[in-house]
């Protein structure tokens, strides 16, 4: 045990989910996602497939790549730059502020550096629930494989399947008609990242994809973009360590996150 | 006369314009504007309103803010990133071709630091008209002020838009059929700008609009996209001196360029 390690409630909800997974086994899964594909996720009773409405509140959830150095002191300002980093998240919220600038938009960031999805869970109630978005947007899943490889972590693919189903599920509980995006974790082959991280990556981002199709939330493919922008520039000047994004990278992610959901 | 004045190319072509225009008084030129205006810009016959085609040829020209630490020795390979520099150039051709990697778009920057309209004149055949593009994308004018609000360069606005117009015609002319970008200078209010350069910079903004409504040239407002920026952040995020952007500012830049030319 150490300080990165799951604590006892997270083991234990985890315990919790592995026995109900086998209690309800696959096709009890899937009648539980297609029961999620149908809920209406939007407020007009239709599935969301991105877009933004007057006066939407918009979270951005996530690791260091959304915390990108955002301010804690400024943290409940909506649309400050401070409070909202200098990553993908500020430059998304900046380009949605300047399109509509009279849609009363308000946009805030609760990513935090080194968290993997466990951790996004035991701050869930107040760094979501309690600011009552109705958009909230998520990118976890690189540092669960990451601190795993380098022996801070024992959580696997599934603990990190399990526990992102059980955090979508409760958000949708706690805040209907919410609209979810779900942003594919992605890495550079450069710096950190090397060939230990594959296909164990791979793991990571098709389960994030069946989390966001389970529960109809829209799906950001942040690595495929990546795998083409690797065609025009090398990966280090999208990511210099593989894992955190350059200006430039968090200007293509900004980009693909609008496309998606924006 | 100091190295940055025009030379006496430039000078004798200017005493031919201002000649002509006294010529052609007003209602001359005004009768020229409308005759570019009606000009097909597009292949298409109609004219261009943005957007691309297959195999398009892209040039952006203009100043240190194209430029953006662009590789020389590249600068004769398309879409290469350092060939591209790092500024709003690169980035919007970055998002370019992630969007339309099979549509055998070519990009180059010959963006030069420190260049006035005149000394894209001087250097327009083998940096422009020679690489036959069939896009031309131009950002010049806060170096004709700057450099005049400093003492290095005696030329004035009403030179700054006839040195425009002849260049404008010119690639007309040289390149039938072009599709023509005309971006609009810009500054931040902090850094070297201060407030010397009210209201005159005004008016190189204005010169520079009247030239693309009169060629049938698509306008990019980057004077007005920062102006609403600077509500949601201070004019240092954008761009640290007031003239250069930061990344954020070159993302900016990108996103508007696109939307008014991609």
């Amino acid at each position: 045990m150490n300080p990165h390690s799951p604590n006892r409630s997270a083991l234990d909800r985890r315990a919790f989910l592995k026995t109900s997974a086998v209690l309800l086994g696959t096709a009890g899964l899937g009648g539980l996602s297609q029961g999620c594909k149908t809920r209406p996720a939007g407020a007009g009773g239709g599935a969301w497939r991105g877009g933004m409405s007057p006066n939407d509140v918009v979270l951005f959830q996530g690791d260091s790549i959304t915390d990108a150095g955002r301010s804690r002191d400024k943290a409940g300002e909506a649309n400050h730059q401070a409070a909202l980093g200098s990553g993908y998240a500020w430059l998304a919220a900046a380009a949605l502020l300047l399109d509509r600038p009279n849609d009363g938009l308000k946009v805030y960031n609760r990513g935090i550096s080194g968290n993997k999805v466990y951790q996004l869970a035991e701050r869930w109630q107040q760094d979501c629930l309690d600011l009552k978005p109705n958009l909230v947007s998520i990118l976890i899943g690189v540092n669960d494989l990451w601190h795993r490889l380098n022996g801070k972590y024992d959580g696997t693919v599934d603990v990190y399947e399990k526990d992102y189903r059980a955090l979508i599920e409760r958000t949708r509980r706690g805040l209907p008609g919410v609209k979810l995006v779900v942003c594919e974790p992605f890495v550079l082959r450069c710096g950190a990242v090397n060939e230990k991280w594959f296909p164990a990556f791979d793991g990571y981002r098709a389960a994030a994809r069946r989390v966001a199709d389970e529960f109809g939330a829209v799906f950001v493919p942040f690595q495929g973009m990546f795998d083409e922008a690797v065609k025009l520039a090398p990966p280090q000047h999208w990511a210099g360590d593989g894992v955190h994004p350059t200006a430039f990278g968090a200007a293509l992610m900004a980009r693909q996150w609008l496309k998606s959901a924006g």
